[in-house]
């Protein structure tokens, strides 16, 4: 089996799906804004997953080509809110939607995602009763999605964040999108309790495992270049794993060097240095990396409970794709 | 009847489900800035409207509490958005969300209130075919007022817009979500297919009315004064019913003024006045109010279809409440 291959497939169908989806509209401007990002691509992992969660309980991926549009769309609609706030110039290659259209179309733009999400949900074919489940499941990642959003943005302006906080905020960020998709693809599927209940621990751990090794990839990839990632990173004092850990555990000269550059606008590429230098000295980079794996672990594990198809063997491939063996 | 005693009473019981439903939350601040705008009041025309509409039908108003509270989220989650759009400053005498809490969190902040309304139209006990028919109905509502935004920030923007655009406009803007929320509370509260169209008629030509009697209210209760609102509307060429209708209608020297004064962000007071001058002389000013009255008249005669009942009455006073008794 050749992951790749087996991703592309199910990419491409979907993405068929859902221009056919996303065509029309108007005023054209608005439907033009709407289209713009989920037209540029992207890994479309949150529609794959669903579709192979579906596929993994012996399910028609048929039936959720509208939830795995509506987790594309949501998906892109936070995508679309989060470049506002974060005055984000590119994504996916090209200039970010409010950079094209100017942000109060941007910001109808991403309210008309969401719209659109619920727009496609609403064509689910299965029994009423699953679909309102189902469909409460997206609303309740939605909210998470937004408190993690908030998390991430209030942690940049504390001194110090516990693991746990940490973990939190990726696990509403990230995480939960993940879980979902998995999840309701399973049930949408056909699968019993037990199979939805492990492929959304699947979702979960492969999302923990998923972010964590971005920030890691973020650090390492930037190591010889010092690039404009990991120098951004620490002087906004964005709390990564690695950050928080080495917050929590340097001692001595170390925190002190840390108290003083980590989170200071004005730290030159040499004292940006210095910080990477106590990361890696106080084994937070590596603690990092252990703690990526480990969710990774945890997301094979949950697999057990599934029988032996291909699609179980896409997810598994799949965990080494989405961490170390992605290309940044 | 004193119908501001029968208004009173029902915003009044509304208050007390929508401050229980958005208790708690976490993180403080989000969920702070979300509540901000809620807290602050507001006619809740809309909680009203589905609640008079399920007792014009003989239902009981605890069916229509989840939409009562989705709908009040709904709208505004589009006034937290609009306001940072338009960078309004002040909403319901308060600072708009994005000035006490900031623009990013602000975005998120009408992002969860979408979010919450749709929680609380899960909540509705109702047969789930009628949750699911009526949940599409509050989308569709969400889809049309993001257009009718767009629409309005476009037409800004051009030279001449004809009257049936204007009115396409206002209806998506504002006449769709009372259409949508009488008709809704019709149907939630078990009203025939006959009763629900006719809420449903009632409720967008009162949103008409309202909207159109919003744009004479602001010309003429600034008529002497000359304030701040007509100033700005007439110098950002604001394509209000009145300007629509001199624009396609004005001749000679008077277009010639409009051409020159109408959008001019730099026309003094007295070129103001000028245009002012010319929306009277071609009666404009006069034709908005009749069309205004004109849709309040559909509305009224809408109700016909209805049992005779202290909801209609109410029904039939809100109509000159919502318009022509209206308070600035």
């Amino acid at each position: 089996m050749d992951l790749k291959t087996e991703l592309k497939k199910r990419a491409d169908f979907f993405n068929i799906q859902l221009e056919k989806f996303l065509q029309g509209g108007s005023p054209e401007k608005l439907y033009d804004a709407m289209r713009h990002l989920p037209a540029a691509g992207g890994k479309r992992l949150r529609p794959v997953l669903s579709m192979i969660s579906c596929e993994a309980v012996d399910g028609d991926i048929i039936k959720v080509v509208p939830l795995s549009i509506a987790c594309e769309l949501a998906h892109n609609f936070t995508l679309v809110h989060d470049d506002i706030m974060d005055k984000s110039k590119m994504r996916r290659g090209l200039p970010a939607v409010h950079m094209k259209y100017g942000e109060p179309t941007a910001i109808i733009a991403g309210d008309l995602l969401f719209t659109k999400a619920f727009e496609s949900m609403h064509k689910t074919t299965v029994d009423v009763n699953v679909f309102k489940n189902v469909e409460y499941g997206l609303i309740d990642c939605i909210r998470e999605i937004s408190e993690g959003q908030q998390l991430d943005m209030e942690f940049e302006q504390r001194k110090i964040v516990s693991e746990d906080e940490y973990l939190e905020m990726i696990r509403k960020k990230t995480a939960v999108f993940f879980q979902y998709a998995s999840e309701a693809g399973a049930i949408l599927g056909g699968g019993t309790h037990e199979q939805s209940n492990a492929l959304s621990q699947y979702g979960l751990n492969l999302g923990l495992g998923f972010q964590i090794w971005d920030d890691y990839l973020d650090i390492s990839s930037d190591l010889k270049t010092l690039g404009k990632d990991i120098g951004n990173d620490i002087r906004n004092g964005k709390k990564t794993l690695i950050a928080c850990h080495c917050l929590n555990n340097a001692k001595g000269e170390d925190k002190k060097i840390l108290d003083e550059l980590f989170g200071n606008l004005k730290a030159t590429d040499e004292q940006v240095k210095k910080v990477y230098n106590v990361f890696k000295k106080t084994g937070s980079i590596n603690y990092a990396k252990e703690k990526s794996e480990e969710f990774c672990k945890k997301a094979k594990l949950s697999l057990e409970k599934l029988p032996d198809t291909n699609a179980k063997k896409i997810l598994t491939n799949l965990v080494e794709y989405a961490t170390f063996k992605r290309e940044k």
